[in-house]
């Protein structure tokens, strides 16, 4: 059996940044090389970012993708890097009039490099409209299977949803006879998505009858943080590689693989309607011989749940911050829990001396979350700072004379100002400290706590919160560091400080049973009914389901932040604001 | 030729209230029968209010609606209505599995309702996936063409995008002979819609050889607008009926029409691969002799460019405060034109009684702009409040020393907190005031001027705004009325008034200018090149460019308001706010 030696670039493409993203493509292509790979492999839309959206709507925008196509296979050769074969994913358009929908229309495309030339194109076939997903709206889906023979070796090439569903390309590749099946991917982050994508890529393996490569990307790109997690399996599923989560890297892996023995005709339909276009590759580096389906690196350690979602959680923010162009963010610190994890995670994602807080207290401020919200700042080291609101907060009432619910809001929006100038005076991102128990229930006040380029957890329940809290905590023990959350903020009731002695439980069912119900509502889109068959009180259900239904026009308002569930709080879920149902 | 007697009701489903929507279906069609006709239709998910987005995904509202349409079926016949046939949309569900797509999956349906019974049930064929839709994300297509055999005529039935795309059931209706083409719709308004949809009708009425009978529904959701505009054209193009815009109406119209003669079987497969189903209706009421293509009433005369839209935006701001639960609306009244917009529509939408509105000045508001905000109040007949920012303002610069950007953003976002607590307080609606040529730019404050929980004129440019503005007056005029907006109001120079003698102009281009780049940019997704190419100074191109691409997260944040355009700032243009592209 020939060996192949595959390179898979698990790398974080910048959306729009075309030049920087052809640089690095060029860059890990080196890498690749160096190794001595013999085919090299990037992520879905890897030259523009993923998802662009409506960028793809925009002819300009195509065109300087397929035109930066084209120059990155010149610029590989002329550095000397054309010899290695590059798979890599751009958004280009269509040749051909298809049914209401013209020529040139975008299509999510990938295509492979060699010797200065683009050797073969194609685009996605399945098209995900789901979710956070919109192709539908975008893209004109493909219709041929591409397959790369090199070195002996028939690699069949296929673009993330073609895996998703059945058929298509995964059955194409066992009737074409492919060798390899390698797939690249922009495949968003979930809690246990892994596992999914795990017991996913075994199954699709078994059914091209090949080993499968899938590669993923990496980064945040507004609510979407891709985790990397990419992966090869042999045909029988056993795990040949596997890259970690969350980090740019180089999986290399020695292939050996079933010769090339198929001799279909060019252009053979198989299912679906896919058309076999085969792309004879000779010469390429020689590669040193593998040992059989060995990676060069060892499969990496398996991250814990909480090291999972912290660690999407730290990376969408970086992301969010860095890609935006800002230094540094700035926080209200209350003394709470929710607060404090996000200046934990913010601390983590860019350091402590570029997070900025601030602790705004009124007269229903405890003393102890002052003390706790000093605290944080001493065990991170971050940049703190006092500023009471009280004088603000006697303004308004001097010239409106509040009561009540507008009284307690006041003092949330006054806040909110007061981020917002410090923002606008010193230049910090304003990071929204908002949990997804908080935004379903719409329990925050909008222009006050949900002021926020970014809302690090906003997709994090409050049961989680605490887990995740405590998670850190013992991570920083064992690393012999400072806890960066004070112990009092984890174990106190959590409450908002608006009235004298308030806590949250006064108006909210406890969390565990809150995000309980929520969980089985929102994420599961349960009835009402359903919810309460499975022995739930019925007044504390009706009660959840109308809170989160009425809370609509907030959730509509507030900022974007990482998704970490099966159902976001953003492009995943999209309820009318006017909605009159009132059953779940 | 037999005649037919239709009934057309252009009403206004609330999206959610299921109950309300069949009570409404009752009603109008006691009028139908009372009016002799002999067959009545609603508009496309009128059952359940349109479009009903991530709604579509649970279960218990799909249930909801499939047995309140059984119960209707029964509750017409009981109530003497049930020898009408009533042809009218919901949301269903498919009864076969379909490639990655289970049996059950939601659909968006109608059916025909006689004698107690549904006596045939079909779903759309085209789901729109582009603009504001995202049809293939919920709804499985159907695959029949459905006719209704009664009186002698064959009536084919479709939904809405049946008939925008080419092939499918207009081609099917040819196929099958029919003697009239009924299409119910949910057709958003767009500026200039009306000649469009008029000259597809006439289109598509010759393709199907055969009289074709628009419905479309009126009434706003949530960004939405619907127009109505129903109308009957025949074979050849002639204008038989037409509907006033944004009324509810009964469009009735005695149709002379070919016989059925066609004797097709059930089953047949037509074009796309659309089954017949024909379903005979025998009895139903004799109605009187009609006299031939003539409508019972007369056709409306057609609303200038001007009455249209403002007519758009009445509609979208009296919907969203009515189906949203309120009675009043608070503004913020500057002086200015686009507060002075908004608060005429406001008064006509709900009446100057439920209008609230608040001056709040600062020491940069010229005497001119109180007197004008005063001056507007007098006009309308609104409530009207003086509270002045200056001690909640010196209150900040006290403790934070603003200066530039952060002292101007500061004024503004006082002044939304204080609006905020004003509706808290007294139960009000805030509308924000922002036009499109603000939020295009980014010219606006984020959680300042851009508070509220509806934007009526988010759609609008601002040298539209003056047009509008002129033209209301104008109306008033011809009607012996006093012209809402002061005249000062709308001849002097636009400012925010944040510091000393600004403005607009100061760091902007003139609006004409930036309106008609942005309408090449926004609407027409042309590149930076393309437009400078045009002949306008790349200079400018540039800069405006640049701040329509830097201000997408300020967009995220801002309130629905109403889309007249062909596109919005909302569920129509979906970009990146991370998003490093800079060259249009």
């Amino acid at each position: 059996m020939p060996n192949l030696r595959l390179a898979l670039s698990q790398t974080d493409p910048w959306v729009g940044d075309i030049a920087r993203n052809c640089d690095e493509v060029v860059r890990w292509t080196r890498q690749a090389a160096e190794a001595g790979a013999q085919l090299v492999a990037f992520p879905e839309m890897a030259l523009t970012g993923y998802p662009v959206e409506d960028l793809a709507l925009r002819g300009s925008f195509v065109e300087a993708s397929r035109s930066a196509l084209v120059e990155l296979a010149v610029r590989l050769a002329a550095e000397g890097l054309g010899e290695l074969p590059v798979l890599v994913g751009y958004l280009g358009r269509s040749e051909q009039a298809k049914p209401n929908r013209p020529a040139g229309s975008p299509q999510n495309c990938a295509a492979v490099l060699h010797r200065g030339e683009v050797v073969n194109r194609f685009a996605k076939h399945y098209l995900p409209n789901y979710g956070v997903f919109d192709e539908h709206r975008y893209f004109v889906p493909g219709d041929q299977l591409s397959v790369l023979r090199l070195h002996g070796v028939d690699v069949a090439l296929a673009i993330c949803e073609d895996i998703w569903q059945d058929g298509g390309r995964v059955s194409a590749a066992r009737e074409a006879g492919a060798g390899l099946l390698l797939v690249i991917n922009g495949s968003p982050y979930e809690r246990n998505k892994d596992d999914a994508r795990l017991e996913l890529v075994q199954r699709r393996a078994a059914e091209a009858g090949c080993p499968l490569a899938y590669l993923n990307m990496v980064g945040g790109q507004d609510e979407l943080v891709f985790d990397g997690d990419s992966l090869v399996v042999s045909a029988e599923g056993e795990v040949i590689a596997r890259a970690p989560q969350f980090e740019e890297t180089l999986l290399l892996v020695d292939l050996e693989l079933p010769a090339a023995s198929a001799n279909h005709t060019d252009g053979l339909l198989l299912v679906d309607g896919l058309r076999l276009v085969r792309t004879e590759l000779d010469g390429g580096p020689e590669g040193e011989p593998g040992n059989g389906k060995q990676s060069v690196y060892e499969p990496q350690p398996r991250l814990s749940d909480e090291a999972e979602i912290y660690g999407a959680l730290v990376e969408g923010t970086r992301a969010y911050v860095r890609k935006n162009g800002f230094g540094s963010v700035l926080i209200g610190l209350s003394g709470g829990i929710d607060s404090a994890l996000v200046a934990a995670i913010a601390v983590d994602a860019i350091g402590a001396a570029n997070v900025h807080c601030v602790s705004m207290p009124s007269r229903y401020s405890s003393q102890h979350s002052r003390d706790d919200a000093a605290e944080l700042a001493e065990r991170t080291g971050l940049n703190f700072r006092t500023v009471p609101i009280a004088p603000m907060f006697d303004a308004y009432m001097e010239a409106l004379g509040l009561t009540g619910l507008a009284e307690e809001n006041l003092q949330s929006r006054l806040r909110g100002t007061l981020l917002m100038a410090i923002s606008n005076q010193e230049g910090h991102l304003v990071l929204a400290p908002g949990n997804k128990s908080e935004l379903a229930v719409g329990y925050s006040t909008l222009y006050g706590d949900s002021v926020g380029a970014y809302g690090p957890i906003k997709d994090v329940y409050k049961s989680l919160i605490f887990r995740l809290s405590r998670w850190r905590n013992e991570l920083a023990e064992e690393r012999g560091e400072v806890p960066p959350i004070p112990a009092n903020t984890i174990s106190k009731p959590p409450s908002a400080e608006l009235r004298p002695d308030q806590v949250d439980t006064d108006s909210l069912p406890d969390y565990d049973l809150l995000d309980t119900v929520l969980d089985l509502y929102v994420e599961g889109d349960q009835g009402r009914d359903a919810i309460v068959a499975q022995g739930f009180d019925a007044a504390v259900v009706d009660r959840i389901v109308r809170l989160v239904d009425t809370a609509e026009y907030k959730r509509r308002q507030y900022p974007p932040g990482p998704k970490i569930s099966r159902k976001g709080f953003g492009r995943d879920r999209r309820l009318p604001i006017t909605n009159r149902w009132r059953q779940g």
